[in-house]
């Protein structure tokens, strides 16, 4: 049973462009609005894992876009954790349009666990805990 | 033979995170830069699809990060195209510090050929030939 | 009795920077999105001025910065009409840390009314009648 | 005799909105790439204020907006300091279509010298010397 976390945000006009629609970068910031709030609601804000010297950069991303956002518009988040490793945790991302739940688009990210200076590190305690309990890989205990 | 366009950039504090380095979703404005410049540089900026109706809006993107950009560093953005097809074309970029040549990340956009209304067209002239020009493909003719 | 609207935000890391703080120019974008979430909740959406042919390009923009705000707080906007001409509206914002009140910024954005093309016009109905219902100014009637 | 900077950029498509222009916040982007550049060339890059421990936030920025800018234009950045005080140092800027000279904007911040904990701090050597050298002060001595 996979966790699943979900937030909502409203597409600001920052976030559109030239077409009249949201920037297709900007998809990337709201997939870190929708892990940030994943980690915060299953209990392990990510302020906690820097406080405790495990960062995790970004070392793949990727999304496929769908429908265009507009302005204004109220936009759900969902969030999951898709495969963890010893070095590397994989977030995944759909996001829909609160009106009617049509699909805006889908992607991931992939992070390493490094330290403050940017050294991988094996995920440590109590993280490595966290994300067996919140990820799909728990179903197959 | 394959034309790959360059230009560098100087990394932006605004483009720089609390970790230090720049944002993962930023790479993607840097990819954006470089595909305007292939199209300036090589005699279709994209104002001019623009003015006759085309539209190229993101459908799918892709980033590997190999190592941090930091604040005032410049960088090198290569950009080619990979792939055309009857309803899309796919931009790939290299992304290198200039001052080392060290690779800083790679990835891939591939956008599709749209009216004003977001409608899918096939690749209109004088477009499609100029695409075929500037791509892979010529030299498979 | 000035209308003030309240909307809150999570800071993103998308909005940090190198400092380990929220960018400066970032609060230009909360200030947006406090004058967005004023104008939905008093009952005229920014969308339905845009879809009568008004738009409101900001003009001129301040803001004085007091305290850092950091990645994953929660900031309140308070926002509220301070003056209103024929020809422009001028919003003020303030920028609290939810948790404690601290003042983190302050400002004020005047915007211009404009059609589609950009030329200035009289603010026209029924929003002039709005902004004067929502603006101090009621109270000096 | 005031030193001025000038440095020019391409607007990208990520700093334009849904009204085909460029946001109104990413100007203050602009003015850092301005102020940076400025540092650079007058031999103070602003790296070596930081790794000598001096920091410059922003504590009050203001932007007047005068014709729009649009996607793939180029445009100049002028720079200059306007002011320096024992605590602070303001810089000015102006923001001109490069085709046709045209003014889109005008603007100032101002910075505080702080250590890395934020601590307000007297502009320290060689830093001080140097705004002496390049801002309009100079002049009155």
């Amino acid at each position: 049973m996979r966790v699943e976390g979900t937030t909502s945000l409203r597409v600001r006009y920052a976030e559109t462009d030239a077409m009249g629609v949201v920037y297709y970068g900007n998809y990337f910031t709201w997939f870190e609005v929708g892990r940030s709030a994943f980690c915060r609601d299953q209990g392990t804000p990510y302020p906690e894992w820097e406080a405790r010297g495990v960062f995790l950069p970004c070392v793949e991303s990727h999304c496929r876009y769908k429908q265009s956002a507009r302005y204004d518009e109220e936009v759900l988040l969902r969030t999951w954790i898709e495969d963890v490793r010893d070095h590397s945790v994989t977030f995944a991302y759909r996001v829909e349009r609160s009106e009617d739940g049509r699909l805006l688009a889908e992607g991931w990210t992939k992070h390493a666990f490094c330290d403050r200076q940017g050294k991988l590190l094996r995920c440590p305690q109590p993280f490595s805990e966290w994300l067996e309990s919140v990820s799909d890989s728990k179903s197959n205990g």
